[in-house]
């Protein structure tokens, strides 16, 4: 993709065929993902129904007590406009017993603590049905650090990790995910009337023309300004990037050998198969 | 380290500033760990001890209802031992509330639930105390995919992943660890009288012998056969490194732009820090 607006008719191809590929080629046939009834996962159910047949796709919704309903309702959506599998598992029993061993714990405890929760249910899923677990982070939250560490960042393999939100609304527009989903203000559905935007202080599409002029074009700082962006916001954003390094990469080992696993010993995955 | 006999005075040096150094650079001043009662999880509280001082470590030890008592007794010893806080946290409630809907699910479907609820109680707490999570997974375990991904082999750092257990054990002894801790044969604890050795057909000393070989000197199959390893068992430790190489590894993120997270964009956690 050479700017903001991506063609979509190439991207499906190549998204589709990347599920496909990376599935089959280690002996499996399904994928499982977590849908929040949001435009993010809604456009991985989509590509995976196409890349491995909406019949070996399993699509999870897991609602806390106090999650929108109409999250769960778009869900439901998705997955019948794109013939997934669908399933409520709801996360509310397992995160209530926690939480009334600490009882004083903040929101983003509780948080981070129900996305944990999801992603325990998703693998354990994957174990069920022999899927691999799809993940549905954008490149925009994954550069911004906008979400949680082995929690909704963590899949097996993720379609669009790759793709700004910008992307992700135009490829979701091209491939019909239903409009309800397309139109509404993302959310993490966190409180009530929650949206992505105003948390953050800035908009997807702003932003993602900084991420995309800083990471991908490698715009300096005095171009950035020359191109009209604020030094606050360059500055805002370059931390947000740089304090969230750390989600982006595997644990550090200490080094004490001739290889070491994730700086020497890095063999791909798919030696031999 | 040249070979399975360690330098355990240079490693624990190195050990300990690793620790310090990275759990510093990030601005806190501790860290948090799983206490298993086993004795990788008891050096890396000895190494944290000594890295951070015993009143910055927070142990937790994580039973469910079917864990053997001796375990939780082991934990407090070695929390006793280098004098970091310690406390008990049961994972029984959130992970019967689980399988409730689920009571089919066989006991590696259990086993890596326990070990993917004990992570988010340690992540939580990290949270809460303003700590970082210390991996305790072995190079051993680590090459052999013997953990749970997301599970106990997700952490922010770990100490003792480029050591063999046979390392974990020499090093343990040099610093003092209990000696019921060291003594104890290798159990993941999942079910009664487990032990490592027996679940994986092998005995450490003898696996890392060849791990050794294959990974660090890089010997062939020719020569690893010529050393007197059998055909049968490299091949068989060749394919779980192989098999189990996704668990070593970021999730795979579909290429298409310039600069992809994990792929062409890998800065340095330490950016301008």
């Amino acid at each position: 993709m050479s700017g903001l607006t991506a063609n979509t008719e190439l991207l499906r191809k190549i998204l589709v065929g990347f599920v496909r590929d990376e599935v089959h080629k280690v002996g499996v046939a399904k994928g499982v993902l977590g849908l929040s009834g949001g435009i993010d996962s809604a456009l991985v159910a989509f590509l995976a129904a196409e890349a491995l047949g909406p019949d070996n796709v399993h699509a999870i919704c897991m609602p806390y007590k106090s999650s929108n309903p109409q999250s769960e309702e778009h869900a439901r959506l998705v997955a019948q406009a794109c013939g997934v599998h669908f399933s409520v598992v709801s996360i509310t029993a397992m995160v209530d017993s926690y939480f009334e061993m600490f009882p004083d714990a903040n929101n983003m405890r509780r948080g981070n603590k129900m996305a944990r929760e999801r992603m325990t249910i998703l693998f354990d899923h994957s174990a069920l049905y022999g899927a691999l677990v799809l993940g549905t982070s954008n490149k925009t939250e994954l550069l911004l650090g906008y979400g949680t560490l082995f929690g909704d960042m963590a899949s097996a393999l993720n379609p669009i990790g790759d793709l700004y939100k910008s992307h992700v609304w135009q490829l979701s527009e091209a491939m019909g995910v239903p409009r309800e989903v397309i139109e509404k203000k993302p959310s993490a559905d966190l409180w009530e009337g929650q949206t992505d935007e105003e948390e953050l202080g800035f908009s997807y599409l702003k932003v993602d023309e900084l991420l995309h002029s800083m990471v991908d074009l490698r715009l300096t700082r005095k171009e950035l300004l020359a191109a009209g962006f604020t030094a606050e916001f360059i500055d805002t954003i370059y931390l947000k990037m740089q304090n969230s390094h750390f989600k982006r990469r595997l644990p550090v080992i200490a080094k004490v050998s001739n290889r070491t696993i994730d700086t020497d010993f890095r063999y791909s995955r798919d030696w031999g198969k």
